[in-house]
């Protein structure tokens, strides 16, 4: 048996999210793993970096599965892009040492949210942002940035009510940056919680739009309830950009288009 | 009455082109001209600087319509885009000089065709580009295009057998860019002829495979007959990108996404 090291981008509007539910029709998971089993005529397990809700767009997802075929890297990924639909796309196959695994090996992660922010139209950007024409301090959100930044309990920032394990993670960095009428929030951190980055996106426009203030942010974290936070911005404007491996240098991923 | 001048972005996916047809549910022109005659409580009839095709996309379409109206154009334009779908976009209305009319003031125009030349996904460009995997020639490819522009009879490049008024056109400019994975070829010219543009972007495709010479060309133009030249590439990857006009200077259009 082999172990491999897949990374994968997707257009996630179609899907219920990366995780095979018991209909896995609609899951990318699901999708995926049947047509490796029949590329393969082998049952394959795939494991992701992490799950991606619903709705939730990735650039750079990695996941490994191990198989036992004499096909090499570049024949299969040739096979699989020829049997993927449109909206998944497989970027890169490679051999893996035999420990890789793409969940438990992972050392970070990149996400990038994408916030339009003007009343011109976004035609062609309209399946990739979330469109928030109140006007936004910047500002002030990099401040509330600021203060979410660093090792923390997120419970806050978590929308399972039911997390057991622990919910303390090192958020290492928020960048604010703006591209014409888009205003795009990456984030990058050791790992995230369930909607984590969703419900730092709806709290940070929450501080921009000024109905919260930089200032409650250690409240917020402190508060370690849901409730305390901002709304969870829409799936559609989140994209999973790059996830870190401890191995290699330069973290696998996408470009933003 | 006012004469207006009504600048444009459309998907034009989901569209059978831009004008009105027995049944105007599926046309751009039908369905924006029963938006505005709702809006505005009057009939309206809109005037574009050209059709699109099904399936052709704009950046900065540009129609003109008459109304009789209290409302300022900026009021106009916001309950204009209040109404109208997430595939069409209104970039800008301003009253325009009473003699104005899209099509007959039209002075040249701008477009772009996009086409993916790789085997790496393009799972968030799908919709806007034609996939083209052979390897194309760039070099032949400009040569031909260089052959093309000026002043020609492009009966060659025209899709419509029925053609009765002269299709002697000035093709001013061809651009062939290069975009990472993306090969765009930008044609400006004094007017084009029915699908002209893909079939000019078909036939320099046949340059860049290999199965057209640059040196062909003028003899296709020649032939004035459309089994001369190439195939007509998809509507996908075909943008209307700017509409000018003698008045202003600056061309109505969008950016490229």
């Amino acid at each position: 048996m082999k172990n491999y090291k897949l990374t994968l981008c997707y257009d996630g509007a179609r899907y219920r999210g990366w995780q095979k539910q018991g209909n896995t029709e609609n899951t990318l998971q699901g999708k995926l793993e049947a047509l490796l089993s029949e590329l393969l005529a082998q049952p394959v397990e795939l494991a992701a970096s992490g799950r991606t809700d619903a709705g939730v767009h990735a650039l750079g997802q990695v996941c490994s599965f191990k198989a036992d075929t004499p096909l090499s890297c570049e024949e299969l990924l040739s096979r699989l892009r020829a049997a993927l639909p449109g909206d998944i796309g497989a970027i890169a196959l490679e051999e893996a040492p035999p420990r890789f695994h793409a969940r438990l090996s992972c050392t970070g992660k990149t996400y990038v949210y994408r916030i339009w922010t003007s009343e011109d139209p976004c035609v062609f950007e309209r399946r990739w942002v979330w469109r928030v024409t109140e006007e936004l301090d910047e500002k002030a959100m990099r401040r509330a940035a600021e203060a979410l930044c660093g090792r923390h309990d997120f419970a806050s920032f978590c929308s399972n009510p039911h997390m057991k394990k622990s919910t303390v993670r090192s958020l290492r960095r928020i960048e604010l940056t703006r591209e014409g009428n888009e205003l795009r929030l990456c984030f990058n951190g050791d790992g995230f919680l369930m909607n984590m980055v969703r419900i730092l996106t709806g709290t940070l426009v929450e501080v921009g739009a000024g109905r919260l203030s930089p200032e409650e942010l250690p409240r917020i974290l402190d508060a370690r309830s849901r409730s305390a936070a901002g709304p969870t911005a829409p799936a559609q404007g989140l994209f999973l950009q790059a996830v870190e491996y401890a191995e290699k240098s330069p973290p696998a991923g996408g470009n933003i288009y």
